[in-house]
């Protein structure tokens, strides 16, 4: 008879737990029967012992089953994930991109959670864009139009919300094997047959450092191959907001304009990169970069604007937002923080930056703050960017009664999250360290 | 600030704690504001990276403050504590042994736990023996007459019960330095000068080999220490059952027959080993062997037998029992298990023979069980002694309803909880493994 004790005791001495013996601690806590308590022991010895691909599947099938599963009828359905940074707006680009290739592309979104945004939240800056669909409308939707953005919701892996909860107060989030059954548990339960995933790495993201993208990468591309998902992992830095933008609308605004071509070089690149990856998952392309190829042709043609466009009509939104974007909220507040003497960018808290935005109110401090749309930051310059005395770097967009605030973010700003060098920094950080693919 | 969050990431990480941040967390414990599961996942990183002897001290001393601690008004005061075992009475000998030699023995003993039996259970056998005196009793009664034996009381170390608690259901016991906390919290609080540690070692223990119990040793000698305390520790053995009787009614008169000078070698030696220790800790002898001969004359002269007598009656119970064991609940069945060959005990599993005392009723499976005095086993042999074909080897005592339990008990103690060679065994267990002293 099995026992959460000996299950405890068994990874606490370093052994590999059995597929049965990880379910029935993972449906005993659903049941109530294995307490929160002993969960968190076994979350920190998972933590410190670690946990063999093997068991990482196991947790990520029971987690998986602990809810509803889709199982679309259609072909050429890859989904995209992100472990989140900071401006990264990506899926606002990519999904329309990978949609006019011919991708079918069921995207189900987070909302912001920590110093970083999130796609739901951005997107409901458009009046009237409907995240809340059923799972039986977001099913058929994609079947018919191939593509959909809904929000997070209980019927997917609820034993995922129950561990992440714990792991959160317990110091046993930033565990590989933890990440990778939370990540794909989700992900697998929402029926695509390829995934794409966007590892972050820096000083914005969750993974400070390369070894550890790269760790993670393996073990979610590994968890992929064993549920039979085609896996592409792409690790980019996150040590600088991806675009210019940071903040709901301003993220939205400059996704339609990368959409129009006019978009940030770093933002374009990494969508197209994605885009291209999820074209070729999906078998529309042979290679990753003939998958490239067509997205930017998606992107060149405006087909991939008409799609987001009709997006945004098909779930409720105001769809001239496309052309006019002063429908959206927007601060009315603008400071400039300029450069105080000639030099160079040299680096970014990244994580710092995010923090600011949710202070202005771009993103919540506790669940139930409500968003301010409209402010955020704009950036003007990017690391390595050389800036004269007076040059304007960043933008504030801020509300009326905020200036104090903002004073001090300025200050913040300049002083301690933006550090300058006299000479041009020596290595920049690259925009993508490292793409993997691999075929089940 | 300090926040639950970094403090188990700290530990985790494998850095030492700040006093301040012990404290923080238990009291935060005790006060609601940090959760069991945060509790517990700290007790899995303590038990995995280890705790100093720093952070072992202040867990002690946090946890001994969470309740009422004793300071006696007399000097000479010394207590005794085991880290438990099959057969194990020598609280009942050493403590009038020690008080006829002038120490002053305060005792708050423990109830039974898992396959060991506890000193309040089995001094309860004794018709009308009240061990729930108040902590103002107590202290009187110590002061005044030198030896007090009550049971362990919320009043002291409430911290412990429920830190216990969750190491019982986390796997999380055997750690050296939570074991430590649990015991030391509990006898600082009992205000003894100083306090002489019997551990056990062997497969009826909870330390399992001598290099864990040494360990555990010096982790309690060095406790102590820190809290001005006079240590002595010892390792003994705890392959067999000490003595030959295991069971409650049976322990206390087997008990009261070493004091008479009638016991067995192995109980008797112990005994006076301790007792003995006890003496030189208080002062009252220069040297262990000085304080072991003291306790020698206090059992030949038959001093300690009457202290015994006396405090019986002082706590309520009929010290008739020192001359009449009939007035014990003993049971009416006796079934005798006899060598089926000749040879030679090799080995013998105490912790099975623990847990048939418990299934015949000498113990609690739940705490709400009542227990059966008078069941219980008496050993007709050691390991190392021969047998032959048809001699005794021990007597189960039951009662009439439990004959088919006995008989598939005799089955498993033959067969699988005492193995037997033809030969002599080579290598016998010792009695005392090593003594160390520490004076502060």
């Amino acid at each position: 008879m099995l026992s959460a004790y000996e299950i405890i005791a068994k990874k606490r001495d370093g052994l590999e737990l059995s597929e049965e013996e990880i379910k029935w601690f993972i449906q005993g806590l659903l049941a109530g029967k294995v307490a929160d308590y002993q969960m968190s022991a076994l979350l920190m010895a998972i933590y410190l012992n670690g946990f063999s691909s093997k068991e990482t599947a196991s947790l990520t099938d029971v987690m998986l089953y602990s809810g509803k599963t889709l199982n679309f009828n259609a072909q050429h359905v890859v989904d995209k994930h992100s472990t989140g940074g900071i401006g990264d707006k990506t899926s606002f680009i990519l999904a329309p991109l990978a949609a006019a290739c011919g991708v079918r592309v069921p995207m189900i979104a987070g909302r912001g959670l920590g110093h970083t945004g999130g796609t739901v939240d951005k997107v409901e800056a458009i009046p009237g864009f409907k995240t809340s669909l059923s799972l039986e409308e977001f099913q058929r939707t994609l079947e018919k139009e191939g593509l959909v953005l809904i929000g997070q919701t209980g019927e997917i892996a609820p034993a995922d919300k129950i561990i992440y909860g714990l792991r959160d107060v317990t110091a046993t989030i930033e565990s590989i094997p933890l990440i990778t059954a939370s990540i794909m548990s989700k992900k697998l339960a929402e029926g695509a047959q390829g995934i794409v995933m966007d590892i972050k790495v820096g000083n914005g993201a969750f993974m400070r450092n390369k070894a550890q993208a790269r760790k993670l990468a393996t073990s979610i591309r590994n968890t992929g191959l064993r549920f039979n998902r085609n896996m592409m992992t792409v690790i980019s830095d996150m040590n600088q907001p991806l675009g210019n933008a940071v903040g709901n609308s301003l993220e939205i605004i400059e996704s339609i304009e990368t959409l129009k071509g006019k978009g940030p070089k770093d933002l374009t690149d990494l969508s197209l990169h994605l885009a291209g990856g999820m074209v070729h998952l999906s078998g529309l392309a042979k290679t990753h970069s003939a998958g490239i190829r067509k997205a930017r042709e998606a992107l060149k043609s405006g087909k991939a604007l008409k799609v987001f466009k009709e997006m945004i009509k098909r779930q409720g939104g105001d769809e001239k937002v496309i052309d006019d974007y002063g429908i959206l909220p927007l601060a009315n507040n603008h400071h400039v923080v300029a450069a105080s003497r000639n030099g160079y960018i040299k680096k970014m808290e990244a994580t710092q930056i995010g923090l600011h935005v949710v202070q202005l109110g771009g993103g919540r401090q506790k669940a139930s703050d409500k968003i301010d749309f409209g402010v955020g930051l704009t950036f003007h310059k990017k690391i390595g960017d050389r800036v004269k005395e007076g040059e304007p770097i960043l933008t504030i967009h801020h509300n009326e009664n905020q200036k104090e605030l903002v004073l001090k973010m300025a200050d913040d700003l300049l002083e301690r999250d933006i550090s300058f060098s006299t000479t041009k920094p020596q290595k920049l950080p690259s925009l993508i360290y490292e793409t993997q693919t691999s075929w089940y």
